[in-house]
Order: structure tokens, then sequence, then C-alpha cells
């Protein structure tokens, strides 16, 4: 970390916070410039997270060195990170599609969901029993009975269940179901409930936020593994701009950033991300074509009658063409390049 | 609400949406342009939140002419609420000073504070005991032991206690001391935490998310509100953009905004909002000036040992010069221009 | 377009802003709904821009329900266009890939540049002599020497020039070399310059503007074509959001939705989009897989030395690379698709 | 400036990289830390600019220490600039009110504006003859005959004028009329327009773009002021965001943050900030409060019939109402806290 003075910073000032920064067990390293003085600390800075460093006399400036994320990191775990499902793998060249309705509704639809995306390729089902919405009047979700409708279509189908966790309060009811726990972009932030899972044994798909940075995304997911769970799957579905063509914005370039920072795999959530029928198959077809390790979108034959997101449901006949389509895809080699880019000019 | 049809959408499309909308129960008006035809639906649009109106035959888009929220609205509640904290009232003309420490430290310095804010004419306490950090290494807050500080300081001082609840597992232990439960940014959104507290009794702040639009914010203290619970102020603290001159971007505009659309009062974060210290000041000013319902802010002797956040607390003397200089503002009269504005030209 | 009336609004203000819409020349359609009373207003919205229709008397807002481009949209001009540059062609199903130096710097670089990119398969050749640049204190471009520059490497390798443009007085000697015009996103709004160029003859690329939204993208290019020109291409190079993994933030679906809005052709500005070399190729891999038209990217031996951007600079032995890669794509065939949907379920 | 070096740079790298620096005549300052070496680079930046930092050898980013703006900036040139326009002076404790149509219609409309805001107080005329507009089919301003109408205005009431210059083709005309030249949002970076108006001799107010960043407003102005001229008028006019309560977000805290870095005065647009004409007042009045050099606003008797953004005029008697309560207004004043600031604790 590097300390950025007040232009005008006194002699006195540079000295005291130099002092604090020796205090706290960090050596610093003071570069006078002609306009303004830097200080700079050596050392693992997470012994200095919350420190108010900006508080300290004379300091007009706080400059981040390196990133405060360290299981999740690249640097300390340079191996992808594959996590196994029931067999099914995601991650290190192991591509992936979870599918199915965004909230479950009947017994009938799900299952038919189910066989078909199955049919079509998919290796895991999604499906919403508890689902966050925006209107305390909008469905919000059909609880254990709908865990119980999953479990079911599991059975028949052999499809792991990839499922919503929203709160603390519902921990046991969906670990008894579900295979995969999936956090929404409104619980990125929920630090207890992150904790929380962190402690339990299931693989963790964690959504970034509605307006995160990269960064945040990353430290949401140290959260968890800090916990001791190794099996978290990074899924981008978008963040909130001004742009209103869509839903929300997806930077595609941020599964290669994710999968550079990090060891863990990178999935992507092409529903969320448009908001629209039409757009998720070339985006889903994009985020492949980027190399994605996976993607998790929504099927419903009957859009109309969804409980929820019906106007971003693909048909199940979409999600065939999609599927034979994603077979054409050569994924971009980010590896042969780093090869091939060590080569002497 | 209004369906916009896709142009060329077919009779037999704008036929077949145009009954499914009437078996919701709901009277249609069908209006055919030049170009686009639209169909407007008549009736409460609460029951149709979570159809997929936009999933329907040939739909292009929905326009929304109403909010969603009602409890909130001042549309069906003309009248400012005033909430009433152990006698000290917030709203409908009475301004509320909120002030103390990010988190509680030690005992010594929180009655060190609390006694002086409560000097320069602070009405309540803030502080908290459970901190909700970006990172899992960051100081994470005293938790129970917080909040007997806290309640010492207010037996010390008598004023009321304002902090944070993060996560449904912490109701039982801050509603025994809390006086004020608030809701911070990352929460504002966490809906079981807003249903299970709008059952509760105690007031809530609710702060507007990190990038919530003013509608969401509104939709969350329905939230609430739909529990029972009539006692919810609203919180500003900025939004995130792309600005980074300062920790968030303050709309004080929405002051005035929200206490249009809405009866409940209003206050404004302006540690948050910037934080930096020298700024906070000018920008508390400048909210009391628009006429915000009262203030919540930072105060710390020493920032650079608080334990979170010092960047943006204010010294105990700044503090004072603010709420001296508060004196002299005249809060705009929104009211008095309404009425003139109705006068004939 | 819609209006929407205040809640409460009388029937002397609904009344008034009907006619006053009358006397416009429109016909008006009054839905009246529990809550609140709509206006619809039929006919082509041209004539109505820059009415104040929020100023009428009772109105709390105004709906749009279609795009106010015409030249520029598919709806009237079903067929692709297709830009033919000395040959070179762009659109309707002919990809072309620009490349070159962010800035000429010299005539050794330049040729260098072109002959190696022209080797790898690029379609033309790109360079700037007049730099927008943040600080009037940094590298402004060589001017007509720069464009001389251009015009050699053009002679040497056939390949055409596209150049920037940033000022009516540069008309003149831009005309004089260009092949192509290019437009940045610091002048998507420079109305007076983009009326001057649509009366000009040469095909002309416009970015989006550093934070526009895709409506306003058309709604520029729509100044261009209003003053008679055909050949546009609009050029898509990220907006600015509050992530600072990259330079800007590119969304590649709207790649797929300008192509759905607008018979112009897309492509994707790989280069400004990231920001950094190493995330360069990745997105530009996903910009053709989702369906862009063509590439426009940057070239430089020796980017320590290139005189702008050079962080984001390709090696020429990243280019052939990624342009060995891309002939590994299949493009998202959205045409098929859309085929395949109008098939009954 | 500081280069953070990649984890795993090698020496060769950090050698290079700091040999490139000396070479462009810079001193550095390499530490090595435990995970990371940074390299300072001590003096002057500005010749710095333009230079590919991040391309060289083994630098994973740069920091920026200090700003690159001189000529604006307070540090340079502590006291306030004051600005007379024809004896009305702006800044420096001098407040001024610019207030006009959004544009001229007829002589008779504007006579009755400038006549109507001369008696409430104000110190300025606006009107536009040349429009911005986002559609090409919308009305783009009277031109000349706008500004002869303008001129009729200023020698009935004594007003100074001020008025858009959009384009260098208009320059020659509009400096023929104008007192004082307005640069709106979308030229904020034409920086050739920019360049021009700084070798001439009026004073010029500088709104901020679209979606600028305080840094890039004050590098415009500094583009301004490279050319010779030193009267430039900062004016906050709001940035696009993702709320959509408002036409634009204006962050009023930026009023202290740009008084504080520059010396120029500083006023706000609170039509454009807003965009409706009930907040147009409040945040005018939180402008002033916050400490603003003043304030430009739109005032028309019949917004309904104005030509260009009617939906956020003032009427005539709103805006005697909000000069009337402006007098009430202590603004918040920095520097006596600086003083206090001063004192030991």
């Amino acid at each position: 970390m590097i300390l950025v003075m007040n232009v005008g910073a006194t002699n006195e000032e540079i000295q005291k916070t130099a002092q604090q920064i020796e205090t706290w067990g960090h050596t610093t390293n003071i570069a006078r410039g002609d306009i303004q003085t830097v200080i700079g600390i050596i050392g693992d800075k997470s012994d200095l997270l919350g420190k108010p460093l900006a508080a300290l006399p004379g300091v007009m400036k706080v400059l981040e060195v390196s990133s405060s994320y360290k299981r999740v990191s690249r640097q300390f775990h340079p191996k992808d990170t594959i996590v196994d499902v029931n067999g099914v793998k995601l991650g290190g060249g192991h591509k992936c599609v979870i599918a199915g309705p965004c909230s479950v509704d009947t017994e009938e639809y799900t299952l038919q969901i189910a066989k078909a995306v199955k049919k079509a390729g998919a290796t895991m089902l999604r499906g919403g029993a508890f689902k966050p919405r925006t209107s305390p009047y909008a469905f919000q979700g059909h609880g254990e009975d709908g865990l119980k409708i999953l479990d079911t279509a599991r059975k028949e189908t052999g499809l792991p269940i990839v499922t919503e966790l929203m709160s603390l309060d519902q921990v046991d009811v969906v670990y008894k179901y579900a295979d995969v726990i999936q956090i929404g972009a409104r619980n990125m932030q929920n630090f207890n409930l992150l904790k929380e899972i962190g402690k339990l044994g299931k693989p963790v798909i964690l959504k970034n936020g509605i307006a995160s940075k990269a960064e945040e995304h990353l430290m949401s997911a140290e959260y968890i593994m800090a916990g001791g769970l190794n099996d978290v799957i990074l899924c981008l579905r978008g963040v909130r701009t001004y742009e209103n063509a869509f839903r929300n914005c997806l930077d595609v370039a941020l599964v290669t950033y994710l999968q550079k920072e990090s060891h863990l795999p990178v999935i992507v959530d092409s529903s969320h991300s448009v908001g629209k029928r039409e757009y998720v198959m070339p985006v889903a077809y994009a985020g492949m074509a980027i190399g994605a390790d996976g993607l998790i979108l929504e099927v419903h034959p009957n859009p109309s009658c969804a409980l929820s997101d019906g106007e971003q449901a693909l048909l199940p006949r979409d999600f065939e063409y999609l599927m034979e389509n994603l077979k054409k895809i050569t994924p971009w080699n980010q590896r042969e390049w780093k090869e091939l880019d060590k080569k002497p000019l």
C-alpha cells in the first residue's frame, strides 16, 4: 500500500504517519518528490485492513498495490479448481450447462423442462423455490414444496439440482435438497450468509452483485473460502448501468479477467444479463467463445405462464438450437497464447 | 400499465394478449397507432406483479404508469409520518441529528463521544456493534459487548441508540439493546430480513442500496411496512458511480423526491456519501438546506485510532461547528411554494 | 407517445392537454384508469420532437412508444447495408478487420505495421493523425504529416485508410487522404460535425459515446444519414461504468441489438473496450462469435515506444495469432434462429 | 507517478523499466515489497503524459499521485479568480444568478423574460441561439436571429448575455454578440473548440460532460487556460447514472471539491441537473447553501410553448420566490472552518 501525502504535508506529519505504521508492524519507504511525498508500506497488507490509513496525519489518499484476496487468488493456487457435483465436473476444461425454470412451478412443468434440457445436453437442473422479488406483493416462490418437486426431477433425470438460498433461516431446508447452492446478486455482500455457507459442505455458485466490481466479487468468494469451502463457482450476471436496451450489462471480458485473477470456475448467466429471450442465446454463445466454464440459463415451454421472468426464458427448442450450436465453438485459448507470448520476439 | 406491441404484431397476437390480461381480471384499452399498437391495462397493477407481461405474444415492451408501492406512498397517506423514539421526534417538521462512532470501540471512547455529541445538540447516538466489511479479514465489530457499551452510553446521556442489524440471527440481541434499527446499504434488498423487522416493533432506518434507484428504496420500505410497522425512516447515503472524488454520489434532490412520493421521514448520511471528513460538513449543510428531516453522521475524537471509517469521522469540534451553523439555515419551504403554485397566474 | 397524467389531474387539465396535442395535428386516445389517466398520441412522433410535452397541464411523465430514428432503422430498410470501400466490403455477411497503430508515428513504424497486418489478413489500415487527448500537454498527433505517411502506406499495401476526424476545421485535409472517416467517442454528439460529414461522400465509422445509450448512438447515425450519406458503420468501444478492471465496459450483446434495430454494419473496437493488450484478443474473439461485422484494433511492434495507448496495442504476432483463430469461429446465426422461431411449436 | 510491477516481475524487467524512465529524464525510487515491487517516478509528471508507462516491461498498473492540471489548480494560484463581465462579478464572494429561456424564441417572449428576471434580481441573461439536440428532426435554434434578439434584450435591461457556442464555425457570429460563452456538456471534450476559445478574449462557462469525472472537467478547463484565457467558470449540470427520478444526477459536494482543487468560480445549473420544474428550486437552494458562486437556470412564462426543455423552466413567479428565499441562506463557510481546523486540538 502507498500513502500519498498532501501537497505541503509537514515533516512532522510524515514522521508521525510513518511511525504509526511501524507501530502496526510494517516497514515504510519514504520517497520525497518535487511536489508530494509518498510513503510505501512493505509487507502483507491484510492486517492493515480496517486501519484508518486515510485518517493518518497529512495523508491525502491511499493507493492499493496488491489485491486483498488470497484463497481465491491464482497467485497462491495456480491450478484451476475443478468442482465435482455428483460426478458432473466444472472448471479446468470441464464445461457445464445449467438450465431450468426461473421459479419452480408445477411438478408437471418442472419435469417436462428437466427432461427437455437433459435431452438437449444440460448437465445440471436449476430452479428457484425461494425467490427474491423487488415487490412484497410479487410471487415469492413455493418454498419447500418447490424443493420437493426439484427432488423428483433429480430422481427422474439424474441431473444435480442448483437452487437459490436467500437467507440464514433457509439453510437447513435448502441444504436438505440442493446439490449446488446459488447465492444471488442481492446477497453477494450478505456477509453473514457467506460466512455460514463457507462452513458447510456443498458447492456454491456466487453471482456478482447488482453493481459490484470484479474485486468485490472475488472478495465475497474469499469470505466463503475463509470458512473452509473450496468449491466456489463465480457467476457473471451483468451489472446495472444507464443503458436500457437490456436488463443488465454483462462485460464478457470479465470472464477472462476472473479466470486470470482466480483459479475458480467462471460461468455466465445469460438470462439475467440481457433479460430478453432473443438475446439470451447470442450472449451465451459469446460467453462460451471467450472461454467461460459454463452457462446458467432459464428454459420454460410456456413463458407467458412462467411464475417469474418469463420474458427471458428460452423455449425448449431455442435451448436445443443453442446446445447444437455450442458444439461449433472453439473457445479462445488463453493458455496457448500465454505460452506463445513467452517466446522471445 | 401499458403494453407496447411489436411493429407488425398480428391481430391474433393482440387479441391473445388482451384476452390473457382479461383472464387475469383486468380491463384493456387497445389503441392502434400508425406504426404500433398499445394495450392499456386498467386497474390496480399490484396483482399483475410477477406476471410475465413481456412474454405475452407480440409484446415489445412494458411501460409502467404508476408506482408499485402503496403503504409508503403519500398518495394513500398524505400526512407526514412522525416517528417517536422515546420522546425524540423525527419527521413532520421535527429535525433530528444522529451522531456517534462508526464502530463502537472502547467504553471510554464511546462515552466521550456520546457526551460530546449530546452537548453539541445531537438527538440520538449511533454506533455499530456488527459491521459489514468487504474483506473477511477486516474488523467485524464487537457484537453484544459493543451493544452493552451503547447501553451504558444511553444511560449516561439519555440519548436513544441507533445500531445496525445485519442478519436474521442477530435479531434477538440487537432488539434487546437498540432503540432504532439501522438497515445498511448491502441489506436494502435482503427481503427476508425486511419482512422480519416489519413484524417487530421498533423504528427502522433504511439506507438506500449501493446502486439502488429511488423507486427500489421505496419498494424496500414497502416490504417493511407490509409486515405492519409504520415507523420507517428513509436514509440517503449516496450510490456508486464512476466519479472517484468521493466514496459515493449523493443526489441531494432525492430528499425532495422521496418527501414528495412518500410520507416517511428522510435523513441524510453525510459521512458515507462523501467518505472524507472535510466534505461531510458541507454536504450535511446542503442536505438540511434542501429540507431533510435529519442527519446521521460519524464523530470520533481520534480518527486515526477509529476501528473503521476513521477517514470520514468528524472531530467533536467539527461537529460542534456544524451544529452551530445548522441553526443559521432556513430550509427550503416546499410546502409554501406548493401553496403559491396553486394560485392562478 | 403516451402522456401519463398526475394522480388527481383535473378534467380541465386532461382536456387542455389533449386539445394542445390536436392543435399540433395529432389524434389522441384518452384512457381513464382507476388511479391515473393516460393520453395516447397517435401518429408519427417526429414532428413532436422538441415539443415540451412534459410541460403540458397535469402531465406527470411522457412514455416513448416507438424509437425516434428512421433512416437507420431496419423497419424502414430491412436489408443489410453493405459498405464498399475501394472494393473492400463490410456488412451483409462481409467481415472486415481494421488494424494499425493508435497514432501514426514514424513512416518506418507505420509501413512495418501496415505490411504486418496486411500479411496477417487485415482488410483496412487504421492510424490517427489528429488525436483527442484528455490533457492539453499530451501528444496531439502529427496532423497532415501523419496523413501523408498513411497515404504512403496505402500505396505500398493497397489497404484503404481509416483515420479520425476531430473537428470541422480538419474536414478538408482529412477528406483529402482518408478512405473512411472515423468519428470518436467524444464527438458522437458533436452534431455540427455529424451534419457536415453527412453531406460529404465518404463512409463513416461512428463510435458510441463515452456514456451513450444504444438509442443515442443510433440517433447520431441518423444525424449523419439525414444529410444524405448511407455508408455509416456503427462501432462499439464500450462505455464508462464503476468497474475498474478495464478501461471501458463493452456489452457485447449490443452487437446483436444494433443489428436488429438497424441495417447498418456493426464493428467492435476491442482495443478501447478493454484498454489492456492481454484482453484485446479474447474480446475481439467474442465480438466476432456473437456476429459483429468486423473489428478495429491497434497493433504496434514496440508498444513501449507507441506515441499513445501503447498499453492496449497488440504485437504483430498477437495479431497473427488472433487472425488465425478467427477462422475457427462460426458466428452465432441470428437469422437462422429467427426462421426457426417462426415455425409453429 | 508509481508503477506497480507484476507479481513475479523479473529483475531484468524492473531494471529495463527504470532505465527507460530515466531516459525520459526522471529519477526513480525502487521499493521491493514481499509480493510486488513498485517504482516511484520523481519529478513533474506532465512530460510523461502520453508515454505508454503501462506498456513498459513487467508493469501491472500505473498509479497517479498528483493531478495533471496546473493552471486551474489552486495549488499554483491560491487566490480565488474573480471574473468580471461588464462590471458584473463572479467568484471570490461575488454571487451571480444567470437566468433566461432555454432557447431564444420570439423577441416578445425574450424581452418579457429578460425584464422579469432582471426585476427579480438576476445578474445575467441566458438564452440559446444554437441548440444541441439529440434528434436531427428537433428544433435546432434560431441562429444569428436569436443572437440579435438577445442583443436587444441586453440593450433594454443592461444584463450581460450568456449563450452557447457549439462549433468552430459559429465562433465569429457568437463572439459578435455574447458577453459570456457557454460550452455545453457534449462539448466538454471537444478539444479543438476548447483550444480555440482559450485564445479569444471572452469569459467561458464550461459545463461538465454527460459522464465526466471532476478531474476531467478540470482538465478541460486546463485546455482553455493553456490558450491564455483566465476567465473560466466551472458549471455543474449533473451526470448520467441509472437513477431515473431526474434527468441527471448532481453531486452537490462537487461544488466544494472543485472550489478546493481550483481557484475558478463554480456555478450550478439546477435546470439540467433535475430536468423537472418542481425540483429546480430546491436543488438551486442546496447549491447556494453549500457555497456555489452562482446559478444558471431557465425561466419561461409559458413552458408548454417553450421551444425546448419547457418541462424544466421555472415560471417567472417561481424565480421570484426562489430569489427571495436565496436571501435567507448563509452559505457554508468552508474558509472559516479551515481556519478553525488549524488550531491545535
